[in-house]
């Protein structure tokens, strides 16, 4: 936890916070605060700032906080995902919001196993949870917005080509496609296909829907690790 | 699992070999196959090819082989990264093989831990593993190199020199330094800190070793997303 974020509900005065919870813990145990310690802290979806221990007791923490700088500036990115399998989502949302992703869309396709919609790791509170590990790993404040989208076809021919419109729209995908552009100036809308990779019918709609193929080399890569590969070589 | 890796002890004859471990398990479990049916194979440190199922019992199989592929190339890197915690460091291994890092040197750092040193993720049989179960996602056969170097002086002053040499020199470290390089062409030795960055004493040696710092942005990136990140912007 490379910054402390702080919720509307921990505020007992405009410069005053407590906490009780895992922060509290944390503070303790990982950082071994005292009083007149200072931290850095931020506002969920706010400034960042600094915070003085001002009174430590067994179960809670009292703090004084100002906030005076904005928060690093996120991608220019719409982010699609074909959902992956469970284990692999609460690491996929803590990355994409230390990352800098703003948007991030899950969508259904062929090879999603129709399981991996019921894990619980897409309950709201649960993803939400891990953004915010994600953003106090990365120094940020400001929540990425997630959006459930379980049916492929409408989707993508309905309201992704609005989204993709003047933006460089790219698919990751393997095979004999030209190399993923690098240093990319404009706003990009950027989907990545499930373990196996996307069904040929869903590139096409996907193409159609102003996002072209683009490859990364021959090596397969896990989710996790082709978000980072391809946000790291497009900005 | 993209690839079954072979080791020379599956051998029965020159084209055939027998499996009853954990990848007979997986064959069976998630890929659910079927005498008759081919599955990629690779020979570790050798060529990579197809398999096809010739017999299938409750505890093993028997499949015939045959190899005419050559593993993809590596990345002309040499990469230098301060232990991790011991939660991290198996899946680094994973992922420092999938990505193509020929060989790898962890060293000790005034940050690291030095109860992260005695984590049994160090063992020279758990290390392999790991970068297997890396090698089998990326489909690769070769494993990286790994070096242990407990102590940073001595190895940055009297042996990375020689490493460097010759080599595109670079050091992650966040703050006011040139932005890490792209599509760099010639050879690399990169370096990447602990949690907390390397301390300025550090930075200074590293630098007379031939090893420039260059920094990624304001984020703070756990160092699994890090290696990722710079590797991918490198080359």
């Amino acid at each position: 936890m490379n910054l402390l974020l702080l919720e509307e509900a921990d505020f007992i005065a405009a410069d005053r916070v407590v906490l009780a919870d895992r922060r509290f813990v944390h503070m303790q145990d990982v950082h071994g605060v005292a009083v007149g310690d200072t931290l850095r802290v931020g506002r969920i979806n706010g400034l960042m700032g600094l915070a003085t221990v001002q009174r430590l007791e067994r179960h809670e923490a009292e703090l004084h906080v100002s906030f005076d700088q904005a928060p690093p500036a996120k991608l220019p990115l719409t982010l699609v995902l074909a959902v992956p399998r469970p284990k692999m989502l609460r690491r996929l949302f803590q990355t994409v919001a230390t990352l800098g992703v703003p948007r991030l869309i899950l969508l259904n396709s062929y090879k999603v196993e129709k399981s991996f919609w019921q894990t619980p790791f897409l309950q709201p509170d649960v993803i939400r949870e891990n953004l915010i590990l994600g953003l106090e790993q990365a120094r940020d404040t400001v929540l990425p917005e997630v959006i459930i989208e379980k049916r492929f076809k409408p989707f993508v021919e309905d309201r992704l080509p609005a989204i993709a419109e003047g933006t460089l729209g790219l698919v990751g995908h393997p095979g004999d496609y030209p190399a993923c552009p690098r240093a990319v100036e404009q706003a990009v809308t950027l989907a990545i296909g499930p373990e196996g990779g996307w069904i040929p019918y869903e590139v096409d709609l996907l193409g159609k829907a102003g996002l072209a193929p683009v490859q990364l080399g021959a090596r397969i890569l896990r989710v996790e690790t082709a978000v980072t590969a391809l946000l790291s070589r497009i900005f």
